[in-house]
């Protein structure tokens, strides 16, 4: 079975992950916006985020410090031999990221080849080795106000945090890691999105190109 | 028959006439990169640059002066009309354009309705109305040094200009009606595809989606 690998990048609040959501959710095997995959589906899924480095040596309070946005945070190697091993037919081990305790969990998804894999990451363009295992690269490009205000609704709103702290993170280092390695990884970009999930009539071009690699 | 038309719109110079001319050639019907069809194609396709307005009334040195890169060159509406009658299944008289006059020729050419036409210029989202009769907008998008290096080499080795002639146009009137009109109605954009037709990826993409339209 060959194997076709699509790229998705894109900001934080960019729409990426609404993207690939709805990528998935058409293509009935399923699975969810964070991994995980089905029985028999033909497009899998595999996630940067929970490609987050293990840190096990250190206190919780020590790995709520640490910058999640800098592409020195992942595993990237991992998921590079992961994605080698679904190219060959071989079924991966996928980790398992905790985002309450800032750690890998003990146990890990399998993921199974699949003729389409969808590998999500903010990040995913910046590495030339994880670049050179995707077929198709996926840029979601949507304005940082936009994505701003998408993120405090995001955070305050559904994960109970505080505006400020919000926005601190935003201006300390979500920004600052978005214009140093985010921004720039957009021009290996075959195709640029904006807007991504929310922007339907690119929501179904994907989605009959996906359609048309499985058909063969 | 149901007619889906895709805009393409770019800068000078973006690869955005070498995509046209790719998708036109990948659907046997033909054409050519200026406008043109025939018999039985599933694909036809409508240039802005062959509306541009008629000046029977100007001497050629007049016509000459004009600034042919900003809107008001264009009899946009006649476009609009000719789009709005290929949906009803009724066959338009496209005009033609001669670049040597600066002026449109006596004859016209018949464009037969298809269930893809494809609209092909620089300017063509500025214009709201003719962006309503759009329902994929395809944006090229290319650093405008590699417009302007681009531009250079056609006009210079293809058209027999001076190069100072081709700058001196470019920052006069091409780079700031760019910077006036077309990038900021690369917002209108569905798509954007960095390079055009020299980005052969997103050209098989747009090919895979154009063949499922015209499979239905």
């Amino acid at each position: 079975m060959e194997v076709t690998v699509i790229g998705v990048a894109g900001g934080s609040g960019s729409g990426k992950s609404t993207l690939v959501k709805k990528l998935l959710e058409a293509f009935s095997g399923g699975g969810n916006a964070h991994g995980g995959e089905s029985e028999g589906a033909s497009v899998a899924m595999l996630a940067h985020d929970s490609y987050y480095k293990a840190h096990d040596g250190m206190t919780l309070d020590e790995r709520a410090r640490l910058n999640y946005d800098h592409p020195g945070a992942f595993d990237t190697p991992m998921l590079v031999d992961h994605l080698k091993a679904l190219k060959r037919g071989v079924p991966v081990e996928q980790p398992v990221y905790s985002f309450t305790e800032h750690n890998r969990c003990a146990e890990n998804v399998v993921v199974k080849p699949s003729r389409v894999v969808i590998v999500d990451g903010i990040l995913i363009f910046e590495n030339e080795a994880l670049r050179e295992q995707m077929d198709i690269k996926v840029f979601v490009d949507t304005d940082a106000d936009v994505r701003l205000a998408r993120r405090i609704m995001r955070d305050v709103c559904d994960r109970g945090r505080t505006m400020e702290s919000v926005i601190e993170q935003y201006l300390n280092t979500v920004k600052p890691m978005h214009e140093e390695f985010v921004e720039p990884s957009k021009r290996w970009a075959d195709v640029i999105i904006p807007e991504g999930g929310f922007n339907s009539v690119a929501v179904a071009m994907l989605i009959e190109n996906i359609r048309s690699l499985i058909r063969g």
